[in-house]
């Protein structure tokens, strides 16, 4: 057996059901056995930065691992944004990267660059083959990193004499790792500060931002009187219909100072401890005020959701979470601005969506106006590397082809990987992208001002705005076989997304909203 | 001053005029900077890989260094193939990475990651500014790497804090590095072996691609008899009208083989030992023959041109350099197919003209075809890393606004970085881009083969082929503001090439070849 066949057949016991690639020379090997070995459905890319952001959103909302399959340095180069961002989201996912043949990289030939120092800035676990016998332990080894919990990128470099070479077996799976549970002493400590009445916050972030952590944060607070929040930037935040809504940490600095100015003790479960995104001048690096106490209830290692639930049962036994209070409403007329958009989304959103959303400066008012709409479950930014929407929103369409897909997709950060609707096209996945077109990075309009760099002058303004030209995302998803429309009202927007969402298969709308340079519609 | 200000006028002072840039809230200081010193042109790319394409193609072709602005680690991943293709083509550029405030590194914020590791595969020099009082001096030494003969990528990282800090002031431009001799001794060894009449293969590269250098190597040839390639991938190859042509090193590795079988000496000039691009099963890595002696007359840092001058005139005193026939025919009729479409842009090519060639498996056909057409510069793919056509187009229009650019561009290739061509058309560059689309990775079903993978499946064939839903570049362009059209035949492109580049501004012409998995039009 190929070295090739050996890596895919342990791959597919292991669990892994698809294989995001962009490959090239050095993998053609690993691409003729994925018909040798024809467990795993390769999904094609145009660009690395879909194939890695689309495992992302696969291993977010999938049982299995993800994996991907990359081409050379170069090619794990164009995917480590969105691996990047997938390390943030801590995905399982499996990153198999090509390498020349071992006796070739002596030569320096064109495309020979450091992988290895590459694929450390994103990957908990970086290993090449070095043989074909080698390749089917290796490969479980790279599945048992992966899938270590919570999860987290390794990187498999495979050189291509070792896909080509016969002498290769596959590996057992390795057994799926248990969830190592919190201390009953730390759920014991945790409880006495909840007790002492003082002003308590706590903010829950990874697995806890599902329904079962959600409902005990909402039991904990009925009782206590402390304040949830959620995470920022949460992988994948479960909400909607009877579900418990939170509020999110705030993104600006100054509002997220002010989420958690009185609180004496910040209790974490499952979120990092807070940070602001990026340093301001004379501004604290942290929203957590000077004297405020933080615990660690369960950091993301650990079962936080168990924990949550003994917390919850110590201090609020027999007490029943408080869903939200659904209030949807008719969608709204008018013109089309972020907050009328936000309700459109609102109003549409079907049962049991999953929602990519790289919004940016319109995301928080999508994520309140939806708390009360029906269930889904909602996909963020985890690293703030741009160009993760639709590539995400790919990955959940493969991973979930029964749950219709919503991709709320600001136009700047559109650009970086729009080949994404190619691949929706492809394998006719049921996205819905809507395009916020500000025609800015309206977004950097507002932190030139919360960096106090001044006045923007015309040199900084071309680089802030995007209207010259305007982008025409309706003709662009045309090119990449995307049936497109355009919405310049409210209930325009509402007519298209109700079609969109009636009819399988992807669709785009461009919905036009106030350029905010200009004030104009 | 601030540390941006610094920064700004230390470039400007070093002969940076342009700065290609896609930046984020740590790069807002810079970015207000650009207004207060309004010495250096902002290029606003809609990804990273089109500021670092733009930095190569401007590096390539301008008298100054080239530069960018890229935001943080994410910023520096999406720019780091093009920035691998500027490296492998030695262009002098300075790259600038935004980075947070040093106190806030320390809390880990989401978009922190590992920006040395990164830079270091692509960069000869790295180093991270760590005041505002330092940033002057930093920035002309950064100059100074980029500079070092004959060019290479200097990476400057700059924290938000010491972009916006005061305390900063300019520092001195480096001198200008004189590029060093090629001792007479070396030049004496390599007449001798060319005097010796054993078979010799002379290999041009980097400058040696240049009008003086293929001059004094056509007169080497005249009279010794040695044969002359270019390397494979040159950085900028000046060609066409009375100057002498050469074959290049091809890129099979059997054809290469059989192009230096015969030889007894290499003769490198400028050139690296010549290497395969990618292993293949039981073949050399390298072409050159068993016995044959390799010898380097200038090594890419030394002054290759006056090398070869030099040799020139020990061998050839006296001696004219043999100027190519140009064989300039009418523009074939007929179905376009690699071969006419070839024809039709040799017979169309205007004088003077700049040529981007990320066409890869019609490349050869467009080399070989235009060898006869009017003097023009040919910029290849140097490091392999697809994505980069556009975006050089991008940046060689920039340095040379009255020129004009031909942007020769495969459909697959096309998709890494297609927001150049909003870029082309927000500045206005007079880039007239041919995609050659045949809706499939062409070049990879070649390799396929000649890696002996076997036959292709249908799972493998759906990594090859781009035909399911096929990509509309006509539309694609016009979403992204640049004119464009189709042509199925020679004379229609011929018709179209002539329009485009009358007519001043961006044009894209989709040139729909026969695609070679179904052999269809």
């Amino acid at each position: 057996m190929r070295g090739a066949e050996a890596l895919l057949h342990t791959l597919a016991d292991s669990g892994v059901e698809v294989c995001f690639a962009n490959p090239g020379t050095s993998e053609m090997h690993f691409v003729a056995a994925l018909d040798a070995v024809p467990r795993i459905r390769p999904v094609l890319g145009l660009f690395e930065g879909v194939a890695t952001g689309a495992a992302d959103g696969y291993g977010r909302m999938a049982a299995g691992p993800a994996a991907t399959l990359l081409h050379l340095g170069p090619g794990l180069a164009n995917g480590l944004a969105n691996l990047h961002n997938a390390r943030r989201a801590r995905t399982s996912l499996v990153n198999v990267v090509g390498d020349h043949a071992l006796h070739h990289k002596q030569y320096d030939p064109p495309l020979e660059t450091d992988i290895d120092a590459a694929a450390s800035t994103v990957s908990g676990w970086v290993h090449r083959s070095t043989s074909a016998a080698a390749v089917g332990v290796d490969t479980a080894q790279a599945v048992a990193a992966a899938t270590a919990p919570p999860g987290q990128v390794a990187t498999l470099i495979l050189p291509a004499d070792v896909s080509w070479s016969d002498g290769a077996s596959s590996a057992a799976a390795p057994p799926p790792k248990r969830v190592p549970a919190v201390a009953d002493a730390v759920v014991d400590e945790v409880a006495a500060v909840l007790r002492s009445g003082e002003p308590t916050v706590v903010l829950l972030g990874g697995a806890a931002c599902r329904a079962a952590g959600l409902r005990a944060a909402s039991r904990i607070g009925a009782v206590t009187g402390a304040r949830v929040l959620v995470e920022t930037f949460c992988a994948r935040h479960q909400r909607g219909a009877d579900l418990p809504a939170f509020d999110a940490l705030a993104y600006p600095p100054e509002t997220a100072a002010e989420q958690l100015a009185t609180a004496r003790h910040v209790v974490l479960a499952g979120a990092a401890s807070p940070v602001s995104f990026f340093a301001y001048p004379e501004r604290p690096s942290h929203p957590v005020p000077p004297g405020a106490q933080v615990h660690v209830l369960a950091a993301h290692t650990h079962d936080v959701e168990a924990a949550l639930e003994a917390l919850a049962d110590q201090l609020a036994s027999g007490v029943a979470p408080v869903p939200h209070q659904p209030a949807r409403s008719n969608p709204p007329a008018g013109p089309l601005t972020v907050q009328s958009l936000a309700a459109v989304v609102a109003a549409t959103l079907p049962e049991d969506a999953i929602v990519s959303d790289e919004a940016n400066t319109a995301g928080p008012f999508l994520w309140a106006a939806t708390a009360g709409a029906a269930r889904h479950d909602w996909l963020r930014l985890t690293g703030g590397a741009i160009g993760q929407g639709l590539p995400v929103a790919v990955g959940a369409a493969v991973a979930c082809p029964d749950r219709p897909v919503v991709c709320l997709e600001a136009d700047g950060s559109a650009m970086y990987t729009i080949s994404a609707l190619w691949t929706m096209a492809r394998e006719q996945l049921d996205v819905t992208t809507v395009v916020l077109s500000n025609r800015s990075y309206a977004i950097l309009r507002g932190e030139m001002q919360r960096v106090r760099a001044g006045e923007i002058g015309p040199r900084a303004a071309a680089l802030l705005d995007l209207d010259r030209p305007e982008l025409d995302f309706v003709a662009i998803a045309a090119g990449m076989g995307v049936p497109a429309g355009r919405a310049t009202t409210a209930a325009e927007l509402s007519e298209r997304l109700v079609d969109a969402l009636t009819e399988p298969g992807p669709h785009l709308i461009e919905a036009v909203l106030p350029g905010p340079a200009s004030g104009r519609q």
